[in-house]
């Protein structure tokens, strides 16, 4: 954990239980946990660089993952190799797969659990992933699998730093805050 | 299950916990699981035709159907005599009920039940829906029934083939894959 | 139960777990059981009126309901007076209140309860409706509460009747059934 | 709990299970649960003011604030410094932040927690946070936590009062009533 210096995760099963909410138009809709999110924003925010890596695709990924303080080039949708997208994100931030955490519960995961440095999945991941994966996390996908990995890497390298008084250093400028408090618009899109 | 050369399924309690989402113009929306869906899109991609066939009718369950590989033609919504259906769905792949396996959960599954070959049901389906069935899942509707038959089954015949390499045959060629990294839309539809 | 001839319910925690979507408009989403929605249906064809007493208001609600064979007449939203409410279905349909069950789970629920031949609460009602209730139910809120109750009341009386043959007797003619298989359109609203 | 009266919650973890809803636009919406919201409308109708203390920002949550019986301008959305704006809202009524109990459930809530005179969590806030708090409830976020505090410190001053044949006094008057049961449209917002 101590060599972990950047995370990759899938969506379906790792941020969520795996359920999607199926709209009119095609769309798919998921469900996130923000302690999961408070986790990885703090990640980013301290330092690691994050990617997502997911078969699907929505522009509701986009807006969640630059929530997140990922950038776009980092969020991979319709993938079709996990592994090249893996390989891919290490090249751009200049690190190596060996560097990363990598976390995903179905067969399509397999061998990018196999490639990075750390291979995780959630408790309630398949059993071939389970089998594939260096660390099972004893949490599901959802439900504090991500926040655990997170905060366990952060801390073991003492920079699990959140300042509560002073968060999220540089974004939200007092006239945005005010303006969303007025009008209840969602300005971080 | 060496014999089953198909499945169809009911879509309430079986794909999902038995939840509909009532929105304000009368659409029910599903929640549907991404273990699940890897599992009938491997079917299909192996060459098991799937049907769905259920009582209900939403537009959201048109788009769901396709993005599994499920053809319109053996998507059944409002069905109003689900063994009907279910002969239809067999002659137009030309297979006989007796090589079919089909999921439900409620009263009106049962006859479509006793005409499958193989009659399935989640472990959380009413008492005269787990009387009539074959099989009773150790897993509930939108809990892992589905994924859990459709690998069985596979497995059995040495059919649950996937390459996490090189998935979805055919699908999603390079260009559209980046205008949906680009945009989010779920080009699928 | 072998009296009851009517059924009145109340919506959040009776039909769902009292969990609500908050949407941007203000308007409230609910998830229905799907098992829920096949007895109150079941009981509307077997000739027991039903009627929906709630405080909220939602137009998911009126379609909700309309799907479910209840008359708009039959729906009283944003009830400021649940046993007004309830003694006005009553009247409409001309039975006594003690003919009618009646479900609800928390505070504004009570009056009815006790004015309602049976009155019935799911098993994670708050505590002061648990001890006015004449029965609670061995199911949550949203978790078959509704489908046991209605399923008892038909049975005692041998009313639960459906032909999975035939259902809904009048009901979405072949000419609707296509035009719902080709568009998935939900007709019924 | 004698002397608490003001309440002032933190949103995700709190009145929900920590899960948002990511939609296309960006938007976050969350479930609440309407054992909670009956108890804060009580609260407010009895006396006591309540604010709403986040981190997000979504029009959801002013419309589900004011149903509650919460003004805007108690309603902190994009809240940088939780305890300055718990600061701001004890100012605002006149109260010391001794008289309030803040709920809170993860790391940006501590200070809040620690300034309130009664700080309090769910059952499933994280490690610090329920270190930091006077009170863990027995409930988690969104299953009971709000309900279960308001219940008690109303109780604790024999201010839990409603009456079910004259609710929310002032609102929805008839013609209002009316019209929300012809179109099912939500006219609180």
């Amino acid at each position: 954990m101590e060599d972990i210096k950047a995370f990759a995760f899938d969506v379906d099963g790792v941020f969520t239980d795996g359920l999607v909410l199926a709209m009119p138009d095609g769309d798919l809709l998921r469900q996130f946990n923000s302690k999961d999110c408070f986790a990885v924003r703090t990640a980013v925010d301290n330092g690691f660089p994050c990617a997502i890596i997911t078969g699907g695709v929505s522009q509701s990924l986009l807006h969640r993952a630059r929530s997140l303080g990922i950038p776009d080039e980092q969020l991979y949708m319709m993938s079709k190799n996990k592994v090249t997208d893996l390989l891919h994100f290490c090249q751009r931030i200049g690190i190596e797969p060996s560097q990363v955490a990598f976390v995903g519960d179905d067969i399509p995961d397999i061998p990018a659990i196999e490639a990075a440095g750390l291979g995780v999945c959630p408790s309630d991941a398949v059993a071939e992933v389970r089998s594939a994966a260096d660390l099972v996390s004893q949490f599901p996908g959802g439900r504090g699998c991500v926040r655990d990995l997170v905060e366990h890497v952060l801390k073991s390298q003492n920079r699990w730093l959140f300042d509560p008084e002073n968060p999220w250093k540089g974004n939200h400028p007092d006239h945005i805050t005010r303006f969303a408090q007025f009008t209840g618009k969602n300005v971080v899109k």
